[in-house]
């Protein structure tokens, strides 16, 4: 079985799905109708859906059964790549997937994301093999443009919805395990809010010889406002910004201290220690449950080596914040304006200064308790003989909590690959024991779902 | 006579010497060489001097007369230009001077500095036909590097600097008149000491939705760094920096008192008033008279549009400050690296923090009662009816400090051209009423210092 997994998964790879370049959008069609082809040949009802943003790659939606006695489960992927080429330094071609014998496939896709693809593929095939039938309800909703952010995703899935009839819970298939060792469930994403803060002084970039000293320039009102935001321990001194963090709960706090988590290895990773916390725990929850604040750069400003002498005529910075549960964007953007606008009252300074919001994404917060998770931790228990990692992420993908408003009901992520598969790297791999694997839990979760009933 | 210098400055301005564009090498060594031969007809002594900088443009070194009863004066000018081209916007083609009926020529290099060469070849051929002699012995030195931060000047007039006999004052022939309605005399210019702080933190550039709230990110120390280098004042906060700043004098607080200067017409230029004192005066003063510190940028962290979330792993703050006398730019760039120094002990950060200076630039103070300024001063009362503007320059022409320096004699700015002349712009222009006046008021001058004798 484990040989036709790898030859569908290799047909998959075949197809050079880059959505970030326009010119192999043939490509990602053609795939798109090869994967509708092999669920259709199932007895799958499918649908290629245009994506509602001209030039954007289709959905793929699908389902199968419809009995009202049983649970719906949908499954998420893509099935769009990141670009790749022999030249960018891969040891062989990475549209041509290669079985070595250290038990990987290499190829770009192979672990993000056409392995979650085949892996849920085999197991809709084995179950209808096997038992003729699948155990629940079946909704498939892949999508095209992940890697370039998703675009025209949740307009499209919006006005489509009605293709689906009640979801109860949907599956993720698009992360990895946090280590290499050990499966991991994924329960939550921090949400973001990205501030644009304009200063504006002289029609035109001056020189440093005729205006040093005689302006207030707007870099400095810049670099002065910038300083205010964070202190030297990570605080973010935005009034109000901590007010709606949930507190840490017993439960909680106890899922941190199961994590495999070796802060040593992650400074390792980074080069430097310069942890807020020289502490595994304390380190994780400041990863994955509490907010930040970072400063990404200045647009308008000499960024260039060298040294010129210029004094920028207008200057934006571009700040982020990382939210968590119950931080709502738009609020957090409202009142990050607020701050900033009583510093600007404080400074009396000439310069026009604006601050507007350039980009907002929810948290996702999963429930650890529900009847998805807990089959999947069984599932995978039965599998893997070892308890998952219940796992957050510093991130942010918006589209899982636009998925559980939409559609009401609750999601879990279910990754595939290992932490080293190097999603985004030269050499992707996928390590064949977590294909087959994948395939297995996916089984024996829809089995436990369907026991529920 | 106007017209037979237009003809020279028309055949100048005809060899598109422009220093930046390594294809006009040829052009500029054609025109070296047409003003060795004028200046060699008049009975001079030139020589091409090549440039210690391979591939840059030679200087002209030229003498007349070794009189040791007379005073030696040296003037100074360039032969090289700022880029061009008709596509740029102008009106007329850059390189053929045209005449117009406003008074002006118009030609790239008319102003900046090809007029000033033609006033002073003029000026030297008046005197030999009209007195058979030049009454102070005269050097030449041009240089074809200017308007490219004149590479090589330095060392290569250090080492042939025997070439001149014994200097007593220097004339530097490239600036403008303060205002357009009333000649200026030059008699300073600020310094300069740049500096790149630069902080590092990860190995490579990380995520903020993998690092934001668990490491300490270089980019926020660098802004906290650069928020206590000014207040919103203005005042440079580095322990130490007035230390060396040279009171005002009564007498220098007179010459202010007469300068020509509308602060409105500079807010106006600047299109927003966002200046520090709202008084003509003491902006002069900011301008020309007190130190400044600007911040001009941030290499290596995002400086695009949108919204990157990048965490920048090393980052490099360029500030720079201008130095006014008696401050030593080498002093300012040691107790600039202290004063930072000492932040960063109290920041206790685990990133790794060094400032170094990237230029350094002597300021340059004249003396308004030396012989050649009261001549200079009184050589063009004479001729245009009033008492020049004396001046500052808030910029930095690091070659003059090293210019006195080297042939140990006073320097002073003799402009020809007006402030409107728009020397590095399109359209640039001159009027032929100055380009006359100048050569006049040299002569006038030259006869002045001869009578000090």
């Amino acid at each position: 079985m484990s040989n036709e997994m790898i030859n569908f998964l290799s047909t998959l790879i075949s197809y050079p799905s880059i959505s970030s370049n326009p010119n192999n959008s043939q490509d990602s069609k053609n795939l798109a109708n090869f994967i509708i082809d092999s669920y259709t040949n199932l007895g799958f009802k499918m649908e290629l859906i245009d994506n509602l943003i001209e030039g954007k790659n289709p959905l793929i939606f699908g389902k199968f059964g419809d009995d009202p006695n049983k649970k719906t489960i949908m499954f998420y992927s893509h099935y769009d790549v990141q670009p790749a080429s022999i030249q960018d330094g891969w040891d062989t071609e990475p549209f041509d997937l290669i079985e070595k014998s250290d038990g990987y496939v290499y190829a770009r896709g192979a672990s993000d994301d056409k392995g979650p693809i085949t892996a849920t593929y085999f197991a809709m095939k084995e179950l209808l093999e096997t038992t003729s039938d699948i155990p629940v309800n079946i909704a498939i909703l892949y999508e095209g443009e992940e890697e370039s952010s998703s675009h025209g995703f949740e307009q499209t899935v919006y006005k489509n919805k009605s293709f689906f009839s009640d979801i109860d819970g949907i599956l993720i298939l698009d992360t990895s395990w946090f280590t290499d060792h050990r499966p991991s469930l994924d329960y939550g994403l921090r949400g973001l809010t990205y501030m644009a803060i304009n200063v504006s002084g002289p029609n035109k970039d001056q020189h440093s010889g005729l205006v040093g000293g005689t302006i207030r320039e707007p870099m400095s009102d810049l670099i002065s406002i910038l300083s205010k935001l964070i202190d030297s321990d990570g605080n973010v001194q935005v009034d109000g910004f901590y007010d709606d963090v949930l507190p840490l709960s017993d439960a909680e706090n106890e899922l941190y201290d199961k994590i495999d988590f070796n802060i040593n290895d992650y400074v390792s990773y980074l080069g430097r220690n310069s942890l807020f916390q020289q502490n595994s725990k304390t380190t994780l929850m400041n990863m994955w449950r509490n907010p930040s604040l970072s400063i990404h750069g200045i647009q308008g400003a000499f960024s260039g080596s060298g040294s010129k002498t210029v004094v920028p005529a207008s200057v934006t910075g571009k700040v982020s914040m990382r939210l968590v549960p119950n931080q709502d964007p738009k609020t957090i953007s409202e009142i990050f304006i607020a701050y900033v606008n009583k510093i600007v009252e404080n400074m009396n300074t000439p310069n026009s200064i604006s601050v507007e919001p350039i980009g907002l994404g929810e948290w996702w917060y999963g429930d650890v308790n529900n009847f998805l998770f807990e089959s999947a931790k069984s599932a995978i228990e039965n599998y893997w003989g070892k308890e998952p990692n219940y796992v957050r992420s510093g991130g942010s993908i918006p589209i899982i909590p636009f998925m559980e408003k939409t559609f009401n009901a609750p999601a879990i992520g279910l990754p595939v690959g290992q932490s080293s598969d190097g999603a985004h790297s030269q050499n992707e791999r996928l390590r064949i024991e977590n294909l087959v694997g994948a395939k297995h839990v996916i089984i024996n979760l829809l089995n436990k779902i369907s026991n529920l009933n």
